[in-house]
C-alpha cells in the first residue's frame, strides 16, 4: 500500500476503509458504507456531519458550527476534515439503533477496476506486432557504374543489409526520393508499414533525411456524437504523449445522430458534416502535435473509431438508410484509406484505419471497445456495456459474440429526471440514508450545496431506498414510514433529497416516483437486452462471468447499487472492469500493434447483431425487468440474502 | 489475295508486283524495283514517266504531255495512271542497256510486316486474362429479418450466386452503394477488377444501377515528348472504338526532354508541366469519349506509357537527376494509382497503370513496346528498335534482354540535312536512279512537286546511290561519272535530286556529302548500339533472328535500303515487323489482358540497361559502323553478293 494511502476506522461500526491521504472523513464514511447525516453536499453549512476524531492526524477547517469545547474534544465536521494519517473516527449515534443496524444501513462503495492496456505484457506474450518501424540506412551514392534508380537503391539495400523483403513503395514516397536521398548524402530513415496478413507486403511509407528513428508516432481518434478525443501515441514506448478532447463541431447541426442524419440528407449536408468533423479532428491533431512538440512528419499511423453514423458521415457515405427500417448501413468493413484523402492535415503517407461497424446502431466505437478491452480473446463469458442514452451491449467471448443497441433513454445522464442533471458541480453523486430516521447523507461534485442529481447519484439513491425499504420492488414509496421526507405533491409521491434552504436552487430537491419509474425503465431496457441476447444464444444470465463497462460514466457507478437495481447482473465486483473510453482504447491499440488489425475482420463477422425491437422475446424480458432488481429475485441471490438479513435486523431494531 | 489487289507486270523487265487497286503505275514500278524516270514527284508536270499500257484496265488523267496518237497507242504518264485491274505495262527503254541491267538498277521495295495484337489468338492460347469484368446482379432487397449492410449484401450475393471470392471494396464504391442499390430496386451491375497475382483480391471497383454489362471500356495512352495519343478500347471485344492524338501541351515549355527537365527544376515548373500534360490527356479523353458516344462511367481501366522524363513529369517526381551524370531515375516501377489523384477527368474508380522505366533514357514507352509486341515471350533473338532522334534499342528474347538509348541525332527525321524535312506533303519519300543515265525517279508525299526529302526518302536515296556506285562506302561521290547531277558547290560535292524548275521551292533540291555523312553517323550510332549490346552479352550480330521496328517512321522505311546502309542488320525482310506506336500498343494490351501486368515487373527487371557512353567498346563499334554498310562487309553477305553481281552487270553493260 502506498504511503499516500491512509486507514480510516469508524466506530462504533468497526468498519475500516483505505483512502487516499487528504480524503474527507465524509467521503471515507461513504466508501466504508457508514452513514453520517449530511445534507449540504459537503459544503460545511448544514453542520450535521459531526464526528469525533479519536486518534490520528487530520486537517480540519475551523467552523462556527462547532464550539470551542467540542473542538477541543475532537469534534469535527466530517465534510471539512481530511484524513492525513491513519485515524479512528467515532460517529455519534443519534438514535437508539445499535451498531448492527448501522452496519446494515449501507453497503460499502465499489467502483469498477480500471483496465489499462499493458504493452509489455503483449510483448511478452508475442502478441505485439509493431505496425510501423523506422530503419536508418546509409546507402552507397550512385556512380556511372551503378546508376540504378533511387527506388531500387533503397529497396536493394533494405533487402541485402536489413533482410527486408516483399517491399513496396507508394507515390508520395517516390516523389520524395530524389531530394531526400541526396539531402544528407544518401543517409536516410525509412518508415516501414508492416503487413497485416502474413502474405502481405512491407510498405515503405515515408523517407526522411538523416536518422529520425527515435521519433515514431500514431494518432488514435474517438469520434463521439458529442465529443471527439484524440491521443498521440509513441509507437516505440506505447505511451500516450499528448491527448485532447473537443466538442464535435457537428453539434451545431443537430444534437443526436438522428438529427445529423436528417441534416446530411439535405443539399450538401453530408459534405458539410464531414468537413466539420474533419475540422474538429484536425484541430485536436494540431493541438496535441503542438503540445507534444513533435514533427508532424513523424506521425505514421492513424486509427479512428466512431458509431455507425459518425463513421458514415466522416467517410461521406449517405447515412439516410441508418434511420429508416430495416436500418441498413452501407458497409461494415472499410478499407485502409489515405488520411489526406479524408481531409486530415497529416503527412500524405499516413494511412487512416477506420473501425468497422456491425450494424446501424452497433458501430466502430463498440468494435473498438471489444478489441481494445481484449474481450474477444478471453475464455470468460463477458458482458460489455457502453452505457449512455444510446447504450450498446455485447455478450460473448473468443468463440462467439452477440450484440445489440439498446435505447435506454436519457435517465443515466440525468435526463427525464425532475432534478436530474449532468455530472457537474453541485450534482448529488453519492447518497446514503439513515435506516431509522431516513435522513440522507449527500455528497455532491465539488462539495458544494446541491443543485440536482446526476446518473451515478440516482443509481445509488434508488438502490439505497430499495435496500432500506423506502420503496418497494416496483419503485413505489412505503407510505407507512415516519418521515417528512416522503410526501405527496401534485399527486406524485416523492422523497426530499435536500430541503430548499440547503440547496443552491432554493427549492426542495426531490426524487419522485416518476423519476424512479424512468430509471427502472432504463435499467430494464438494459437488462432485457442482456437477457435477450443470452436467450437468443440459448444461455442464461447466471453464466456471465465478467462485465466490462465503457463510457465516460462507468467509472463512477457504484457496482453494488447497479446490481441492486438490476442494471448489472449480480457478480463479484472484482469481475467488473472499467475501460473508460473503449472506442479510444481500441483506436490506440490499433496504432500500437497489428494484432488488432489481424483480428478485426473476424471479430466483426463474429459479432452477431440483434435488432431488439425485432426479437420477439425482448418485450417479455423487458416487462420482467421492470422491477427492482427483477421479477425473479433468484437471479440476484446475494441481494436476496442481504435484503432478508437487513429486513431481519431492521425489524429487530424497530420492535 | 483480296479482290482489291491487282497485278502489275512490267516489260521488258518481266517484273510483277501486287498492289492495291487504284495504285499509280509509278508507285507500282517503284514497289517492283523498276526504274522509270520521274522528276516531279508524281504531279504529272515533268512528263518523263511515260509508259505503254499494253493490257488491262487503267484509269488515266488526260494530259497535254501525250499527243492523241500516243494516247491511242496506250501511252500514259505512270504517275497519273491507276491500275484498276491486272495490267501489263511496257517501260520505254531510253538507253541501249539491256533488261538485265535494268533489273540490277533497283531492288523492289519491302516495308516491314505490320504486327497487330490478336485478341482471339491470345484467348485461344489461354493468355487472355480480362482485367475487368462486369456482372449483373439481382439482389434481394433488405427486410427486418435480413438487414445486413449493403456491402455485405453485395459481397454475399457475388459469393453465393457467382462464386466470386476474395472480394474487396474501395471507398468510392462504398459511397455509391446506398443510392445505386436502391435506384433500380437492388438490380445492379458491378465491375470487378481481377487480381494480377494469383493470391490477389477481386476488387469491386464500380457499381451502377441496372444492367450495363455491355459497356466496358479502357483507355490506352502514349505520352510522347511531342505527341500524345489515346485509344478507347472495348474491353469485351478488344476493338479500338475511338482514338485521337494531340501535341503534348508541354511543347510550349521546351521542345525536348532536356529543356522540359530544366523547366521543371524552376519554381513550380514540375507542377506546371504535370498539369499541362494532364490537360492534354484530358482533352484527348474527352474527345474520344464524345466520338465514341459512351458513358464516362463505363471506363474502368487506364494504362499509360511514356519515356522516363514524361513519366516522372506526369507523376510530379523531380526529374532533375535524369539529365545529370550518373543519370539516375527516381524509380523504375510505379504502383497502380488512382487516376483522379493524377488529375485525370475520369471516374473515381479508375486505376491508372503506369509503365515502368528501365533507366533515365529507356523508359516506359520502350517497356510497353517490348510487352505489347510480345518480344519478351519469343524464343527468337530479337532486336527491337524505336527509331527517332532519341532512339532506343532492346536485344534479347524471353530469357534475357539488354537495352540502351542511342543518340542518333535528327537525320532520320530530316534534321541536319540541307533539304531535309519531316514526312509532310512534298517530301521525297521514295527514289530510284537509272543505272546508266543516273537520272532519278522521285516520288513525293501527296504526289506534288518536291519541297525536300524526308527520312525514308533519304535512306532509299543514299542506299540506291551506294548500290549503283554513285557514292563509295564512305559516302563520297564517284567523280568519274558522266552526269550533271553530281557537282561541287561551296567546296562540297552533291547530287541534284531535282532541278529548281521541277520543285516547289524554285531551288535545286540536292543531297550533299555532308548530308550523307550525317546519315552515316546516325545509322552508325544505331548499329554500334546493336553491336555493343550483343558483344556485352557475348554474342555477335549474325545471331539476330528478328527485328521489330517501332516509332511513327518505321512503317515507311524500305528494308532493303535500311540493310544496305547498315541501319538494320541484314536478314530476310519477312523477319522484320513493324508495330507502329509500340508504347500505345503496350498500353492497349495492358488494358485488355492482365497477362502483361503479371509479367511486367519481371520483364523490367530482366531488361539490363547499358549506358553506351560508359561502355568502352561502343566507340570502336561506332567507328567501324561509319561505313556503308560497315567496315566489315562480311556482316552483310547478301549485300556483298548483290554488289558484286551489280558491279559485274554494270561493267559488262558499260564496256
Amino acid at each position: 500500500m502506498s504511503t499516500d494511502t491512509v486507514q480510516v476506522r469508524f466506530l462504533p461500526h468497526e468498519k475500516s476503509v483505505s483512502v487516499k491521504k487528504g480524503t474527507t472523513l465524509l467521503r471515507a464514511a461513504m466508501e466504508a458504507g457508514v452513514h453520517v447525516n449530511a445534507s449540504c453536499g459537503g459544503e460545511g453549512v448544514c453542520g450535521k456531519c459531526r464526528v469525533n476524531v479519536e486518534k490520528g492526524e487530520v486537517e480540519a477547517e475551523p467552523t462556527s458550527r462547532i464550539d470551542e469545547a467540542g473542538w477541543a474534544e475532537g469534534v469535527r465536521l466530517a465534510c471539512k476534515t481530511k484524513a492525513m494519517g491513519d485515524v479512528v473516527v467515532r460517529v455519534p449515534v443519534e438514535s437508539s439503533v445499535d451498531a448492527s443496524v448501522l452496519n446494515a444501513a449501507a453497503t460499502p462503495r465499489h467502483t469498477a477496476v480500471i483496465q489499462q492496456a499493458n504493452l509489455e505484457e503483449l510483448k511478452e506474450k508475442g502478441l505485439f506486432i509493431p505496425p510501423v518501424e523506422k530503419k536508418y540506412l546509409e546507402l552507397a551514392p550512385p556512380n556511372p557504374q551503378d546508376n540504378v534508380c533511387d527506388a531500387s537503391r533503397l529497396v536493394n539495400h533494405l533487402r541485402m543489409v536489413h533482410d527486408e523483403h516483399r517491399l513496396e513503395l507508394n507515390l508520395p514516397v517516390l516523389r520524395k526520393l530524389p531530394e531526400v536521398m541526396r539531402k544528407e548524402d544518401f543517409k536516410v530513415t525509412v518508415t516501414l508499414a508492416r503487413p497485416v496478413r502474413e502474405d502481405g507486403r512491407n510498405s515503405i511509407i515515408n523517407i526522411q533525411p538523416g536518422d529520425t528513428t527515435a521519433a515514431n508516432y500514431g494518432l488514435a481518434i474517438d469520434i463521439g456524437t458529442t465529443t471527439v478525443y484524440g491521443q498521440l501515441v509513441d509507437q516505440i514506448t506505447g505511451e500516450v504523449v499528448a491527448q485532447h478532447g473537443d466538442f464535435n463541431g457537428q453539434i451545431s447541426y443537430g444534437e443526436d445522430v438522428i438529427s445529423r442524419i436528417v441534416y446530411a440528407e439535405k443539399g450538401n449536408g453530408l459534405e458539410k458534416l464531414s468537413d466539420v468533423v474533419v475540422g474538429t479532428i484536425n484541430g485536436i491533431i494540431a493541438k496535441i502535435v503542438k503540445d507534444a512538440g513533435i514533427d508532424m512528419d513523424d506521425i505514421s499511423t492513424m486509427a479512428l473509431a466512431g458509431n455507425t453514423t459518425m463513421t458514415q458521415l466522416l467517410l461521406k457515405i449517405n447515412p439516410a438508410y441508418l434511420r429508416r427500417s430495416p436500418f441498413v448501413p452501407a458497409a461494415s468493413l472499410f478499407p485502409p484509406l489515405k488520411a489526406v484523402d479524408l481531409g486530415f492535415a497529416v503527412g500524405s503517407h499516413v494511412t487512416a484505419l477506420i473501425y468497422p461497424c456491425v450494424s446501424s446502431y452497433v458501430g466502430g466505437d463498440i468494435v473498438a471497445g471489444v478489441m481494445g478491452s481484449d474481450m474477444y480473446r478471453t475464455e470468460e463469458l463477458t458482458l460489455y456495456i457502453d452505457l449512455g442514452t444510446n447504450a450498446e451491449i455485447v455478450i460473448g467471448n473468443k468463440d462467439w459474440m452477440a450484440c445489440a443497441a439498446c435505447s435506454a433513454g436519457p435517465a443515466f445522464e440525468g435526463g427525464g429526471i425532475e432534478h436530474g442533471m449532468r455530472a457537474a458541480k453541485g450534482a448529488i453523486e453519492d447518497f446514503s440514508i439513515d435506516p431509522v430516521t431516513f435522513e440522507p447523507m449527500l455528497m455532491t461534485i465539488g462539495n458544494v450545496r446541491p443543485r440536482g442529481i446526476c446518473g451515478s447519484g440516482l443509481i445509488v439513491a434508488v438502490a439505497t431506498m430499495f435496500e432500506l425499504g423506502l420503496i418497494d420492488n416496483q419503485g413505489k414509496f412505503n407510505l407507512g414510514l415516519d418521515t417528512p421526507r416522503i410526501r405527496k405533491r401534485r399527486d406524485v409521491y416523492e422523497y426530499v433529497l435536500a430541503w430548499a434552504g440547503e440547496t443552491q436552487i432554493n427549492r426542495d430537491i426531490v426524487l419522485t416516483e416518476i423519476d424512479i419509474e424512468n430509471l427502472i425503465r432504463a435499467k430494464g431496457a438494459m437488462y432485457a437486452g442482456y437477457t435477450t441476447l443470452m436467450s437468443e444464444v440459448g444461455m442464461t444470465m447466471d453464466m456471465i462471468e465478467r462485465v466490462i463497462l465503457a463510457g465516460g460514466f462507468g467509472s463512477y457507478i457504484d457496482l453494488y447499487s447497479a446490481m441492486t437495481l438490476g442494471l448489472l447482473p449480480e457478480m463479484d465486483p472484482e469481475k467488473v472492469t472499467f475501460v473508460g473510453n473503449g472506442s479510444l482504447m481500441g483506436a490506440k491499440m490499433t496504432v500500437l500493434t497489428n494484432r488488432l488489425r489481424q483480428d478485426v475482420v473476424a471479430v466483426t463477422h463474429k459479432m452477431t447483431n440483434f435488432e431488439l425491437s425485432e426479437t420477439s422475446s425482448y418485450m417479455d424480458n423487458y416487462v420482467a425487468a421492470l422491477f427492482l432488481p427483477h421479477t425473479d429475485l433468484n437471479l440476484f441471490p446475494r441481494l436476496k440474502e442481504r435484503l432478508a438479513e437487513k429486513k431481519r435486523i431492521l425489524e429487530q431494531a424497530q420492535t
